[in-house]
């Protein structure tokens, strides 16, 4: 019997429907082989610095300058961006069509100097490094006013829409706030004009009363499977204090994001055996003076709580979501996390 | 330089980043390799009529019996249905969340009794039975008053979401309209409202006037790449002149109808060899009386214009993808239709 649980923050309907499933184990077929390629071309190798734009960030041996070996994690704008500085946002037409310049920015984090490290390799201080440029770069893209949003993410493995296999995560910075995160801050904004509550906050109470979606927890971060999730094994990390916004990360509490991250990444490494998968991680934009419209960002702080999603890819999306957003789900979520939580990593 | 493009019946824009792209001739590398599997074991082989529930339409060999050998095309009950007649369409909670039962309907159309035939190899005949099949299937839903909406679908190709390898169809009837089609209601008549025309015969007008993204066309329908094409070769086959119902599809129109979808297919077939892809037919609601939102649906005739929509599977989405409803096109939809037309086939 399948069953429609809805998602609140994204607005949308999941069906599960578990006949349509194998078991957990059945799903570990989708080993994603690595073909490592020839090192000395790579453009993310230390060394080939100049294969890439100059670095707009990285975190460095002392004493090393920018664009040399020495670093630990390095941001770089892409090579071939989808977004620019240099272009315009300006609104145009074409016959009866609307377009517009790709105005925004493109950037790529190199995770790490390692071609033959993956996320679910890193120790924690590999992870803080990551999260340190995602930190740095996100600030950093706000200081321009024309800015509106920006979004970090990871494609890991070729069926997640890796193209170069040395892991890299990618950061897009546009002038206007997309349709997804916009659903996200609207929702969020809707509960708490209601509730004079975070709907995060209430999702985490809920889950820890429950328990049988928690596949991690630590002092300060909850790893869970979502009630509603899009994606078979579906995982989602969230602060468990009301948090906003991600670029306050530091001390403590970063690793305790990384501890995080590497439970719930080498546990859907373990389980699955290396299953592509995306990570997202969604914050509040920043509030400014003068924005065109003041009311939605006064208080996003009071409502917009801040969350990493990994979404593996497993199956690929057939006709029925791509032409309605309903999504097939054929794995329980509470039988996702048992089987995550109770891997031994 | 990349340009973002509109897609106005989606409410979406499209990031066409040619500078990303090799050219339309690289594409041609997804070769999708058919494993025949065993064929006595095939659910949808001639003889095998019992390893499926009770067929619910079939065009057949005068004299033979249902659930028998003799059918061209055959319509079934999916064996494990995301969604069934006999669930409830009840709203419930369980803690802070929504849910609702799997209620609708969920069908096979099999396509033809040949194990080895696919789309691209359908005489126009074949295509004619697989069309009246969607629209008898499709009338006989809507009886039902529950069934507010039908989405027909072919995922063709592993990377399309396709399981089973024997060509068939899928039929999903539900209970509300889903956002994708819901969105595409809503914006033609918005276009409607303001202009007293319909959006799609304005497209079609643009299009014909234009020309660099028709790919084909007869005497009925026109073939071309979207504008704001979101996927690389994407194509989009309409009646040209407006029709808001598919399932008016009948005598000399529908073999025009069979005739477009087979240069589309066969095109793209040869172009790509043989890409995964998805075909989504978007149709109108039926107008009924008593309907809860009647402005919705009074004049749905002039407004809505039916058509198919073809989507390659070349590239799977990355994390910018879900997490924004923004896409990026690396091909021009120009260079694409080009590419299409010249093929011989």
């Amino acid at each position: 019997m399948s069953e429609l649980r809805y998602s609140y923050l994204k607005d949308t309907w999941t069906v599960i429907a578990p006949e349509r499933a194998r078991r957990p184990n059945d799903y570990a077929i989708h080993v994603y082989e690595e073909e490592y390629g020839d090192i000395k071309k790579c453009p993310f190798e230390p060394g080939n610095e100049d294969k890439t734009p100059p670095e707009v960030f990285a975190i460095r041996e002392p004493g090393t300058a920018p664009n040399t070996p020495g670093w630990k994690v390095r941001v770089v704008p892409n090579k071939y961006p989808a977004f620019r500085i240099e272009e315009s946002d300006k609104a145009d037409f074409y016959l009866i069509y609307d377009k517009k310049g790709g105005f925004g920015a493109h950037e790529v984090v190199i995770d790490t100097p390692d071609h033959y490290k993956h996320i679910q390799d890193f120790s924690i201080e590999e992870l803080n490094y990551m999260y340190i440029a995602f930190r740095e770069r996100i600030k950093s893209l706000y200081q321009d006013l024309r800015i509106k949003y920006v979004q970090v993410f990871k494609n890991h493995g070729k069926d997640a829409g890796k193209s170069l296999v040395h892991s890299h995560s990618q950061i897009i910075a546009l002038s206007k706030i997309p349709k997804k995160p916009d659903t996200i801050i609207k929702q969020s904004r809707k509960h708490y004009r209601k509730k004079e509550r975070c709907y995060t906050c209430d999702e985490i109470k809920a889950e820890l009363l429950d328990g049988s979606r928690i596949v991690y927890e630590n002092e300060d971060f909850l790893v869970f499977c979502p009630y509603a999730s899009l994606f078979p094994f579906e995982i989602k990390i969230v602060p468990k204090n009301h948090n906003h916004d991600f670029t306050m990360v530091d001390g403590n509490f970063l690793n305790n994001l990384s501890d995080a991250t590497q439970q719930a990444v080498r546990r859907l490494h373990k389980a699955l055996v290396n299953p592509p998968f995306n990570m997202i991680l969604y914050t509040s934009p920043p509030i400014r003076e003068n924005h065109e419209d003041p009311n939605y960002f006064s208080d996003i702080e009071k409502f917009f709580h801040w969350h990493i999603e990994i979404l593996p890819r497993i199956f690929p999306f057939g006709g029925f979501e791509l032409s309605t957003d309903y999504v097939i789900n054929s794995v329980l979520p509470e039988e996702a996390a048992k089987f995550l939580r109770e891997v031994v990593i």
